[in-house]
């Protein structure tokens, strides 16, 4: 084949050369390509990927409208190595990779405001064809803008059957003799196991693209969680010089993609295989070889990681404490200085763990305390399903009171384009934001119900009030100064106030 | 007057000696009198006190039966200055005083279990006398083993208007001028009060002393508060000599109910005319004066009291924390090694307070939280209500729905009549605890809904699950060793094993 590229791509869409090389060995190992792209004074340098069947690849993601250039170098003779092509004005609802504005914001490349509500479904583009499409359907279908998920399979209490496809060339141990009862008994050392751990499963990583794509186009960001301690295959206990290969082939691969996020672990810290140097290690190569620099973190089990790290741009957060989870977001948000994403605040549900059965209510409520305390809060759901489908990890349908919920906090998070940092003048027992310029005000008092709050203003404010659960909304009218507010007297109620 | 006393009196009763005495210039000031009590090797001295219009008491509580002999000084020339008298066996249902058995127990002083289940109600005794008998027959029909209420009269927001009494001779400020939006600027310094802090005002605190026996009637405990900040009156402030005075009077009025508790304020670090010392010279003036040692602690706003200071008996804790409260019970018993009563961990109710508007689902959980966690949970109620009575203040009859559920709780505790400590062996996602011998076990989930629970005991247990909202138990049969109980999947589970 001719190596192939297209003549004009979007900005921030996916520029990608093709080529055909050598096939005979361990093309993974013995062989390398990678290109240098220019356009006025940007020069970007991509590393390309062997994809199977003799074919390799070269992924880019422009960021600026114009004429790009690109010279490739590789182990392996090729024709065209140098070439142009033109990159377009981004395609509607493209607003590039997201950023960090500063501690309380996240925006995307183009200023625009990004509204971070996160769901998980650790395995979900694991799953067969049918479920993924459900996945998608669903997401598309919420107000999800972010969803957490693992590169490598998951073992654990309702994820004992095979993935769809493995990351390595090899076979995996016997599944069959998995059950509820003694899949704890299995882990990274069982027998049975037989990988390849420097030759990959091109079709693995595709399927994961394909996921990652249909993500972008609904405008949903893809956390993808590089390494993970629930393992009966040994994919957390590789030599670092495989979970290195891994990195750069999974950098090669996914980062051309505007709407990647790396999370380097799911709950790193019971991976008892590395240590903190070997985090930081993973860290240096990701940020050595992601040339668009994606948002960065990794997640806790109990002990946070040390978020003020440089290389870590924002708090991916799991709570460690039964009651308080997103009530500690803007504690945590003032002492990394660093945007809070609460990436795990326990789930809606019902199974036996503690972290997976809370109710839509105080799912709900956790989402309004972080979201108010100028945070990102993520969702996530694991009821007892018929055919074992745990959306948590699988995807599927979603079966709790709480998206709608959290659809009508998007609603309202979103008529404040400009975000909300906590307000300093809250009183103790309310939940109070703060739009940038003060001309917005919201206040939760979410497991209180008070009768009537009273407040002392300046100015004159059009106020409404919501039943956060019954999702109803208020227009009350014209305030000024200092004024009473009536309210129902029941829990999960808010009220903004706008300047006029 | 001939001097009068009994002949016979029941064990933990109240023994009273009157007689006629001085009555010009200032007989509370001029005059005193005491006795001395003996019962075998048992001498116990009790300050009398004077009661107005000439009449001089002493009281006295024999905690043994037998002849008690006693012997009386004065100030001036009595006849009958000795005598005895005899104690009988303890009225049915008298326990004695409660005492501290260990870290997690309170037992009456005759060993029988005592369930501490508060309430808090700061002023009823000083409410009209249709109030008072209102709040006697709700508390006759409810849970509650304590109330906590003031010596002092409340100045705050829904207690505004004149008490019954007033603990002084003189005059109070205009009442008239006070509105729920003015409140706040009245305080122990206003004008216009007029007060004499040598001359009590006896009808006060015999009306104090009705309460306190309609109480023990009751089989509940008086938790009497010394001090408090919520003042217009200039009581908070005080000078020492006054404040001992009337902590002399009050100690030899009120120390022979054996259901008497003295808390020596409420919301101390409020107080900001008294320091440490001044608490400690008062903790000192009543461990010398109270013959009896009465149960002893001084209760926080913020900033927890040093409970292990050798004269607090228990912890009287107010949280401090909006989120968590009744969930850290355990962890003050095992730091202060003492138990831990929780006399506000927020209010049933709706008024605009954060401290006053929880719905009953979280006053309920709040106390199995508590009560799992090896501590004593405390009730109050704040509703709106026509004519400002609020439960919390005033007393009167209860609006809330957490009442029937203490009453249920109640009703669970009693049956493990050893009491409880947290279970060591608790999962992070329960709430359990363990009867001392280890033959009881109580979980609880919170706001949890587990689907089911997996269990690994040693032997054989009669399973209970209870719905501790909606007030149902189930015995479930017998389960053994390794077990897994089905649950509703609903919060505000508990399940209950018992060995056989």
């Amino acid at each position: 084949m001719v190596p192939y590229y297209p003549r004009e791509v979007d900005c921030w869409g996916v520029f990608e050369y093709s080529c055909n090389g050598p096939t005979e060995n361990n093309p993974f190992i013995e062989q390398w390509l990678k290109a240098e792209f220019s356009c006025g004074r940007e020069t970007i340098c991509a590393d390309g990927f062997y994809d199977g069947d003799g074919l390799y690849r070269i992924r880019f993601m422009p960021s600026s409208e114009g004429v790009y250039q690109f010279h490739i170098t590789a182990s392996f003779p090729l024709e065209n190595m140098d070439g142009t092509f033109t990159v377009g004005a981004p395609k509607a609802g493209q607003h590039g990779p997201v950023r960090v504005a500063d501690t309380w914001r996240l925006v995307y490349e183009d200023g625009s405001p990004y509204l971070c509500l996160g769901t998980t479904c650790y395995v979900w583009a694991l799953q067969s064809d049918e479920l993924v499409t459900e996945t998608l359907k669903t997401l598309s279908q919420n107000a999800f803008t972010k969803i957490r998920f693992c590169i490598f399979p998951k073992h654990y209490a309702y994820n004992l059957h095979e993935p769809y496809s493995y990351p390595f060339v090899g076979t995996p141990m016997d599944s069959s003799v998995l059950t509820d009862q003694n899949f704890d008994a299995y882990n990274e050392h069982s027998a049975g196991n037989n990988w390849d751990f420097t030759r990959f499963n091109p079709a693995h990583f595709q399927r994961l693209e394909r996921c990652i794509e249909a993500l972008g186009k609904l405008g949903i960001e893809a956390d993808l969680i590089l390494f993970h301690p629930y393992d009966r295959w040994g994919f957390s206990c590789m030599p670092q010089e495989a979970d290195l290969r891994y990195l750069r082939y999974v950098i090669a691969r996914f980062s051309a993609y505007h709407n990647v996020w790396w999370s380097l672990a799911n709950e790193y810290d019971l991976m008892k295989h590395k240590t903190l140097a070997d985090w930081e290690k993973i860290a240096q190569v990701l940020c050595e070889n992601d040339p668009y620099s994606h948002l960065r973190s990794i997640h806790n089990c109990f002990h946070f990681y040390d978020y003020s790290r440089p290389w870590v741009t924002h708090c991916s957060i799991q709570r460690n404490d039964l009651y308080k989870s997103a009530e500690l977001t803007n504690q945590w948000a003032v002492h990394y200085r660093k945007p809070v994403v609460l990436d795990e605040i326990a789930y809606e549900g019902n199974i036996q763990y503690g972290w997976g059965n809370l109710t839509g209510e105080e799912m709900t409520r956790r989402f309004w305390e972080g979201a108010l305390r100028g945070g990102y809060p993520g969702h996530g759901e694991t009821f007892l399903h018929p055919s074992g489908i745990l959306w948590w990890s699988h995807g599927g349908t979603l079966h709790g009171e709480s998206p709608e919920r959290i659809r009508f906090l998007a609603e309202i998070l979103r008529e404040v384009p400009e975000g909300l940092q906590p307000n300093p003048e809250a009183s103790w027992d309310e939940v109070a934001a703060v739009s940038p310029a003060g001309t917005q005000y919201l206040y939760y008092y979410s497991f209180m119900r008070p009768g009537f709050r009273d407040f002392h203003m300046k100015g004159r404010y059009a106020v409404t009030v919501y039943d956060t659960w019954n999702r109803t909304k208020e227009d009350i009218g014209m305030y000024s100064d200092s004024f009473r507010i009536q309210l129902p007297g029941k829990p999960y109620i808010a009220i903004r106030l706008q300047k006029q």
